[in-house]
């Protein structure tokens, strides 16, 4: 089985994910600025789950470069992380509506860790098919970002007990870390290519 | 005609689909971890039916696999396929918001039930097309899985008189029958790959 | 430029025209199947929406199929009918929630009327672009179905006036007359490749 | 990597913006004519951002066309973008069931005036990937629709504090410039084959 159709089927969940995501912005009944303001938490939310769920896009991009072909078990792991994103929407809606209180914001890093970890679980997947030699263990080497990111979501979970803002700021802190498109795939790629050469 | 613009568009629909379903997931207007809990049977309506789809996605990823080209009543039987699953997202919010009430869980059974028939109608279509030769024939074999589950589902139906939860765990059960993906129609092909060699 | 593109965005708002018809069957508050009964009007607007949307992707195919390179008069009039075909989701669910009255029922003719005229449109730009030789001309031929069903339309949007189920069983008239796929474009495809030959 | 899948992904976002707006047009309770009245305004907003949306799409279109190798920086110019256009439909229903009041109609402005730097930085990115000899460079030539949209929306956001009017027909007036599609590129490609022949 070819990888095009699992690219496109998670590309056609993630555009709509990362769509109607804004539907849940509603317009307000007011018709001055001022009916903006209590949007405001939502449209911050709203920002935060689309860096987010572009910076999953991509870096699913780019994992999925190094993978010829397609196995039961990627099907499957990667149907798991799309479900857990596909929460993502409700969990923003929640935290976004209660202006960040603190139960909302902890729920909204719970499924951002489960996500992560359904990431993880797709990696190694990958890489346990690829074998020894795999191109995708090569190029994610130690993996710190992968690492450090649900730690992150454990403390930030903890943290909206003591107050939620900590919370919100770690989640842009590891928005800001992943930021930096994933160019270690694509360095080992021209490496193994020029070493066929 | 190709097989490549009804496998986008079906891609497109299911996508769609899986998705669509979350928005029926409103957030609560609570913001503490109580607010959650009388979401939680539409959370695992939700997830049912996610997994449900996921495992359509893929057998009929594979069962398109096999076939070569596109008759009109392959492409009639396939958006016969699409209208039952559209109805999911209705059906699943229904039986979540009751709390898996007899009624809601009957219908949820019924739409099930008439999607794994649209689903054999368009398995025989294609073999019809494909003549004696068949290869999606040759793949499925007995069908067990197949011939299993609208049973299984007529039985859930009926137990809902009875009780509720037997339906649910019926439900569940063809789910974890079918979570082993379809590998009878890849063993075939490489068989017949091997045969040509 | 090349026509895939404009295929998958066609593809595309159309599979998220039929799917999201499906979010205005509202879940209905009972949990018995009484509950259902004031649904069911909608339930058949949405079934003959389907099947509407259904042929009309379905033909799309069939005459972009014909079609080599995508000019700008091409995009726009396609644009042109994805609009009318966009509004199907809002007059679907007046006429339905209205269980079929004069005013929604016309409507619903109204929109039908101008998609079948966008859709002639775009016939006629592609025909244009192709010039004398035009296979999508020599393919629809005298073009009956597609003369015919706009009459249909405007004798239904009258009929309104005296009897709105009238207009309905015209509308289910002119799916069924649609319902049999455009197997004139294929047959003009294949005489062509024989002459060449 | 290549650009297939981006414009794949941009192509999902796109196509379900310029669908889910119609969503916003809410199916009225009552069942004569006279229930669509109130409609108008909405449908009208639906219809400008509808030819938007179809100008963005068209020309992004044109624009990837030149590009052969996607780096990070285009992926993020182009998220960037997708961001400001997803505020569409919420723009556009504030605008709409406003009736175009001064407020939605200048935010309106302000979020068409966001989405068009963002295009224009895409277009600064691609230009600065490709170099000296930027084929999309010399196909925008002096660009004078892409600099003077920007400025006419600015106009715009301002005369909404004198009559909201003003702004709507400035709005107008820009999708018609824009309405013509962007022949510049094509024209650039088809010298630059004519030059290599």
């Amino acid at each position: 089985m070819g990888k095009g159709r699992l690219e496109a089927f998670s590309d056609g969940v993630l555009a709509i994910i990362i769509t109607i995501m804004v539907l849940e912005l509603k317009a307000p009944h007011g018709a001055d600025l001022n009916a903006l303001r209590p949007l405001l938490p939502a449209l911050l939310s709203y920002l935060l789950s689309f860096v987010y769920l572009g910076i999953y896009w991509n870096n699913h991009h780019h994992m999925l470069h190094s993978v010829q072909h397609v196995s039961g078990a990627i099907l499957w792991a990667n149907l798991h992380l799309l479900f857990w994103l596909s929460l993502f929407p409700f969990v923003t809606a929640w935290m976004g509506e209660n202006h960040f209180a603190a139960a909302p914001t902890a729920v909204y890093g719970l499924v951002q860790l489960l996500a992560a970890m359904a990431y993880w679980v797709l990696q190694r997947t990958i890489i346990a098919r690829q074998g020894r030699d795999s191109l995708l263990a090569a190029a994610i080497g130690k993996d710190v970002k992968g690492k450090l990111s649900p730690a992150l979501y454990v403390v930030a979970i903890v943290a909206t007990t003591i107050a939620p803002w900590i919370a919100w700021a770690l989640y842009v802190a590891v928005a800001l870390i992943w930021l930096i498109p994933d160019r270690r795939i694509e360095r080992a790629l021209a490496e193994r290519a020029s070493q066929v050469e």
